[in-house]
């Protein structure tokens, strides 16, 4: 075999597997969106054959050796190649370390954990959860522990989520917001509270989707290749590529602002996936770096821009002509003010930017405590209600509203959360950055977001997943990440808001 | 290998096949439903890795080794097994006749064929489709030698799609129609037209979309397991296996008759499709026996009982609830004469009962001539139009209407009309069987569709793929199938509609 023989076969393996892939991803999202609900049995049939198929094609003899001779032929590897290397070689030794049973086995549970949570959910029934949890908790650990013996199982996923990630710089990170944030928090609760009534009231489904559509056009996202639906959590999933990207939402008749934020939300994660450059297609190297870089742009456009009040000036209007009795009499400055309210509640994906890391902060604790066996499963509920009174100083009514409330650990997702909060940080310091090359509030001010999304691609998206998140953070940055810059930025806008 | 163990994978490999159909049926109803635009790239190429892969499988060496060991020990197998074999060799046969680079070739220009026929149908453009079809039917031609030199390739295809179908027994049956339909036509041609403009007004889809569930619900079709989504033109499929069926139906603003019977033809074929017996899932036996037993069901249900006087009757108050303003002064038997409005006309999919099998002739009497090598692809449309004329007495005004309105030539299909008239004939007989057992009219009266379900399910659809359809009309009718029964039927029920 010559390199160039085995360079082709490289891409001609993540070919196959992007197909997979593909069709995995469409079943995942097929199940969220628009599958009959006593589907997940026959679905998670087809699952648990093709991760069976997919996982002996991309961890085979034939594989290994290919991935091996390129290994060994590093230099005659451009950067592409040799991250695509890297990453399937990572992912091989991860995959030979779990016994196939147990993957599949795992496979199939997540088949109909999503189907079970989402039931579990609305009948607010915990225990009717707990043994696929536990299950889910116990499985994480044990595949930490084949894959890397040596680390704290919680340190192993925190890593994969976000390359570089531990429970040391999680305790770092988040120490110095709670220690900061927590007054601020104080502060404000003791201020006049600013009137959000405006976003409160009955707003028919067809109007709310009218703004997704009208926000999804402004932010420029290429409607060919995404589009939108509904589903109880919203998300977004690329399909095989980045040449097909879908974004979802869920409709509150009674306040509209909770759909507007996540489409600006979704919309940011989706316009990252598809950036990626073209021949990244079919390939590991496609879509994005890692959770916290994905969350920093989502997050980066739901509250960076997607609060500031250029945005809102600018698409005020428009909320104006499709709710007008809510808006009637409050001007652009009273909508900026009302989204921007802060103010200690129940769910995460509805809190405000200033109490939302707090949210993140009990979920990494309580991760931590089960994977650490510090605490089980059965103890998460009564654990998470005190931890929302301690840090938010709610009282959580039910699970419902409580430890059932995101879908994450239901997709077998466990040490994802901290990302959220990292990413929110990201954020603030690449903003930074962007306002030294581009007039964000002038362009804004014209809802030309063309400027935004060609810095975010020339100095993120485009990529995929060729860097590692710390190397994108100091590209961007050319400096170490630092949260100072997201605390700054988080007291200066809320003491304008609340005090000035 | 034993026979047992052999046995054993005969089922892995099913099952490992079932999934790659899962993921392609699910790409395509993905597709029709709810894709955005411009994926089609993306798409294509996850179904031509997953195509590939699943043909290496079914044909691969390992399987025909397979295959061929079982079938030299069919003494050993069960009845279900047996026929599993059958099919599975009959398929690979046919693979092994069909030299690939041909093969292949044929797939290529089909990949382009169906995009070029909806540009030629809007542009009534037959020359432009002209090169293809040519194409398509010398490739028929080809393939069929390869496949069976010893029979004429029209037969073959007609075998294909309805095993024992031969031109012989069509001409039987088509001549059987053809003789007392046409004059049956002019008779009703020379009566008073009965009064349809119930049917037309303003439907909103909404509306429309509440009749479909109330359909679905009373046809019993298990809605945890089917689901109803609209597409451009509707559709059934089984996702994977019987456990997960879609239908899909088109809502036209103008007239709601056009959905509702479309609701329950599609419903049909989905109790049908998801009524297979449990071990039967992920098998080669899984869903319908052949295309004309599934039009069968469907059009049994649209037409013998959908357009019956006693299931209109019972559905009547539910019609005029959601259409006040369209019922107004109609009753029940207004309603069933203008759901059964005869009137020759130049569309196949929008054909009332009595005339539609003329529609289908036309297409088999051009089919069998193309085959013969008596007419050319270039003489269709003429000849398409004299033959409307002869036989609906219809003026074609331009090919859109006439030659160039259905896709199935553009995907290479030649041979499937005939099973639509088919079923509709068997449907005749096997409502005087069902008759014998079940008092039809007394449950419809009732809305009551568990008799008419049970009787199909244990007759016909819980067997799936395991008899040959010639079998199931055995087993069902006990004597050879005469279409005498359908005419019978449509001279009486019409009869009594226009001389009553």
């Amino acid at each position: 075999m010559t390199v160039l023989e085995a360079k082709e076969k490289l891409m001609k393996l993540q070919s196959r597997l992007s197909a997979y892939n593909h069709a995995q991803e469409l079943m995942f999202y097929d199940e969220a969106t628009i599958a009959p609900e006593k589907t997940d049995e026959n679905r998670a049939h087809a699952l648990s054959v093709l991760s069976e198929e997919s996982y002996i094609i991309s961890t085979g003899p034939e594989t290994v050796e290919l991935l091996e001779f390129l290994d060994a032929h590093k230099e005659e590897l451009d950067q592409k190649e040799r991250r695509m290397v890297f990453l399937m070689l990572k992912e091989i030794r991860r995959m030979q370390a779990i016994p196939m049973d147990e993957y599949v086995a795992f496979q199939e549970l997540l088949g109909t954990a999503y189907g079970l949570w989402r039931g579990c959910k609305v009948n607010n029934d915990f225990e009717g959860f707990r043994p696929t949890l536990e299950k889910i908790f116990e499985t994480n650990i044990k595949f930490a522990k084949y894959c890397a013996p040596e680390m704290h199982p919680y340190d192993y996923w925190l890593n994969e989520f976000e390359e570089g990630l531990t429970m040391e710089k999680c305790d770092e990170f988040f120490g110095s917001l709670k220690a900061r944030l927590i007054p601020l928090i104080k502060k404000i609760g003791e201020a006049p509270q600013v009137d959000d009534s405006c976003l409160k009231g009955n707003f028919p489904e067809e109007k709310q989707a009218e703004l997704s559509d009208y926000l999804m056009r402004l932010m420029q996202v290429d409607l060919g290749h995404c589009n939108l639906m509904t589903t109880e959590h919203p998300f977004t999933t690329a399909i095989g590529s980045h040449k097909d990207v879908r974004i979802t939402t869920h409709y509150m008749q009674e306040d509209f602002s909770s759909s507007m934020f996540s489409v600006v939300h979704e919309s940011g994660h989706a316009l990252y996936d598809m950036a990626s450059e073209d021949d990244l297609a079919y390939t590991v190297l496609d879509g994005g770096v890692s959770m916290g870089i994905h969350e920093s742009q989502s997050r980066f456009y739901e509250n960076i821009i997607g609060r500031s009040r250029s945005f809102i000036k600018f698409i005020y209007p428009k909320v104006k002509e499709l709710f007008p009795e809510a808006m009637e009499g409050v001007d652009a400055e009273g909508l900026y003010k009302a989204v921007n309210k802060v103010e200690p509640s129940l769910i995460r994906t509805e809190a405000d930017e200033v109490t939302y890391c707090l949210h993140v902060m009990v979920r990494y604790e309580l991760e931590k405590k089960v994977m650490s066996g510090e605490m089980t499963v059965a103890e998460l509920p009564t654990a998470w209600n005190a931890l929302y009174k301690e840090y938010l100083g709610v009282d959580v009514p039910d699970d419902r509203h409580g430890v059932l409330q995101d879908s994450h650990w239901s997709g077998g997702t466990i040490g994802y959360f901290p990302s959220y909060a990292l990413g929110s940080a990201y954020g603030a310091e690449f903003i930074k950055k962007m306002k030294e090359d581009v007039d964000v509030d002038g362009a804004l001010a014209e809802g030309n977001f063309a400027p935004l999304n060609e810095w975010n691609k020339e100095h993120i998206w485009k990529f995929g997943h060729l860097y590692t998140p710390q190397e994108v953070l100091d590209r961007v940055l050319g400096k170490p990440f630092n949260p100072e810059a997201y605390i700054e930025y988080l007291e200066k806008k809320y003491t304008d808001i609340y005090f000035g």
